[in-house]
């Protein structure tokens, strides 16, 4: 019998041991053992949960406990997280996370601090996709050129909506709200940060790449507008948030933003609350893993996935994928070196000599436009949206704040990259 | 340093050796150990290959040879291949294979001969897609409700052809036999036995259950014509040949054959050579995997991630997913108590009557119409397109007996099944 302790019951540690009851006898053929949730620690004792575990609010209990085998880390947050997983992890108790924050600022630490510990964590990108497994085992052939993850519901859901029922933003946020999608303070989701935690796991597996949120392109979804809409739909593409890992050459790009995507690209088919990671590997070419990114059931069935490897094999694959660095590492590319397509949006003056002007500001630092599309806004203003070919992010910026103090544009110029 | 040993160097094991040069800064950084072809098995020696290894004719060099640490067994086909892997397992030799015939007769003869030695078959279904490490590793907390996979490139590029650019199934088998996605005699792939052979090892992995080819339905893509394309098109449905495995209680129904699906489903959105599986769990959801199903590069992906996983953990999971029998296990439920929505193609006289004689023939098996489409053929005839909402496969083809029996059918109907 393998006996876990749940630090953290809320809805995913009440799934986890939900399911670990309803599919007792499928878990325990496969996995070879009984696997038994017996404790749990909360920090209000006087909430009711229903769980049938003795509960408690002393993590240490659990910890200090040698009947407990395993710790499930389902308590959210970074640096109390660390100390908990920290000592589970020095006593030599396997451990399990769901926790992509704890992941993104100490992934490497907690490498080191485990050894020879199992310490997995599926649940922590994409919730119930196998894409840790995929990439750490399954594509473990392959130099990575690129992963493109829709990796928060949340944004997916309301993008989605956006674009297929022309609902404003702040409705549909407020939809999202209500449907449990989205939390009261939104910003994790909507900007961009929860992708990047998530992302930056994901790159670590491919490319061996430390990087912390604070060190990549992150952008959420919150300026989108009707008028981005309008163009993605004229121009047949999907509007996604997506967080963005490319290789080229020694160099790993890392980015969370909103993309324009055409609409036949399999990626681009992840509708709805849903997740989906694209992967390119050299040999294998595009793979796409899609499923529910998130709930309590679909995140405890990755979290019980891995105590059955736990159970089945002890430690099994290196936790970040590499058994020893590479030898010629690859490095994080610069925010100003990010090479990409570009759609823009300004309001301009709907007057001679405007757009002359703007080919001018774009075209010196060798911007080609590749669309336009102009839209008069009212008898002496118009809506100005292009879209570029291939240029460097640093261009693009000098241009906008060119193009801001031109004078022939009225505000600040809108930028949504694009993914071809 | 880990010495491979491969059996059969065609397309893959080519693409094997290759890759393990290619990529050997990033796989020995991963498996945390060199990995080195040193020789390989051939029929002809006289053919000439891009390899580097030691060839030889004689397979037993190789299995007697205590300086190979892992046979990949590429050679295909049935009992040869089945004597090589015993001897390799017998002698303690881990083994990887992307033999699926080899798999769809003996896999359980070869789980009881492994034992506690290494056997990976990640490349048997699917390709590149690691959608074995998925469904028995990452899904593995959840009973499967079901399993729907385009799981032979050929028949879909096939499919797409016939339903998006109007081409006749000759005209496009001879394309596909050209592109080589076709062989020569194309029974093995258009006839749906390829796809079955995978089917059931995904569904030893799903459900414990063990069955043969013979054992199942198994149908292919050579009797679809324009006009069923038209009725495909007309209701929004895609065409695709799918390899199904369902639990409906204790039974579960495992079979392959083609299968209008409504285009919004994931699933359907899986085009052209691409392959792609659909996975229920009663947890999780639907999750679904997408990658290149063939070829030798992506094929070889996964025969070397076997390899990176047996350099890392030796035997690591039960090798079709359970360490101990399912208590109540599942049996095969019969070909004619398979449920579904039926599309039912017939030629009919085109004259009073004959529409109230063929719904009784339904109807008095319960079998009721959901949509219906008539076309003028001539002037004495009409080509009848109907579809049924859920009923029995026995129903149908007594049904169908009866149809054609029944003098205002011209010939016997043909019979699509309806995934939803």
């Amino acid at each position: 019998m393998l006996r876990i302790g749940v630090v953290g019951v809320g809805t995913v540690g009440q799934s986890v041991c939900k399911i670990l009851e309803d599919n007792k006898d499928i878990i325990t053929a496969r996995a070879g053992v009984e696997i038994v949730p017996v404790a749990g620690v909360v920090n209000d004792l006087s909430k009711k949960r229903d769980v049938k575990i003795k509960l408690t609010n002393n993590v240490d209990e659990l910890l200090n406990d040698d009947n407990i085998d395993i710790i499930v880390e389902l308590m959210g947050g970074v640096e109390k997280a660390y100390e908990v997983v920290k000592k589970a992890l020095e006593k030599g108790k396997p451990v399990v996370t769901a926790n992509k924050a704890l992941l993104a600022y100490h992934r490497y630490e907690l490498q080191e601090i485990a050894g020879d510990t199992a310490f997995e964590y599926e649940a922590a990108v994409a919730g119930g996709i196998p894409i840790i497994n995929a990439l750490r085992d399954g594509l473990s052939a392959n130099h990575i050129k690129s992963i493109r993850g829709i990796i928060n519901g949340t944004c997916n859901y309301m993008l989605d909506k956006m674009i297929n029922e022309n609902i404003p933003y702040d409705v549909i946020l407020k939809e999202a709200q209500e449907l449990g999608y989205a939390e009261a303070d939104p910003t994790f989701d909507v900007g961009g940060f929860d992708a990047a935690h998530k992302l930056l796991i994901l790159a670590s597996i491919a490319y061996g790449i430390d990087a912390k949120p604070e060190d990549i392109l992150i952008e959420g979804i919150e300026n989108i507008t009707s008028e981005d809409i309008a163009f993605a739909k004229e121009f047949n593409y999907s509007l996604k948030l997506l967080g963005i890992a490319k290789k080229k050459n020694d160099k790993v790009e890392l980015r969370v933003h909103s993309v324009l995507i055409p609409n036949k690209e399999m990626i681009a088919k992840v509708d709805g609350v849903m997740n989906g990671v694209s992967v390119v590997g050299d040999k294998v070419g595009e793979t796409l893993f899609y499923g529910a990114g998130a709930g309590g059931d679909a995140t405890a069935s990755a979290v019980i996935a891995n105590i059955i490897d736990i159970a089945r094999k002890g430690k099994g694959s290196p936790m970040l994928g590499f058994n020893m660095p590479l030898e010629d590492g690859l490095t994080l590319a610069s925010k100003d070196d990010i090479e990409t397509k570009y759609y823009l949006r300004m309001q301009v003056e709907d007057k001679s000599g405007v757009l002359a002007k703007i080919a001018s500001i774009l075209g010196k630092r060798d911007i080609s436009i590749k669309t336009m599309l102009q839209k008069s806004y009212d008898e002496t203003k118009a809506n100005l949206l292009l879209s570029t070919h291939t240029c460097k992010e640093k261009d693009i910026k000098e241009a906008l704040n060119e193009l801001k103090s031109s004078g022939v544009v009225l505000s600040m110029p809108a930028m949504i990259r694009i993914e071809e």
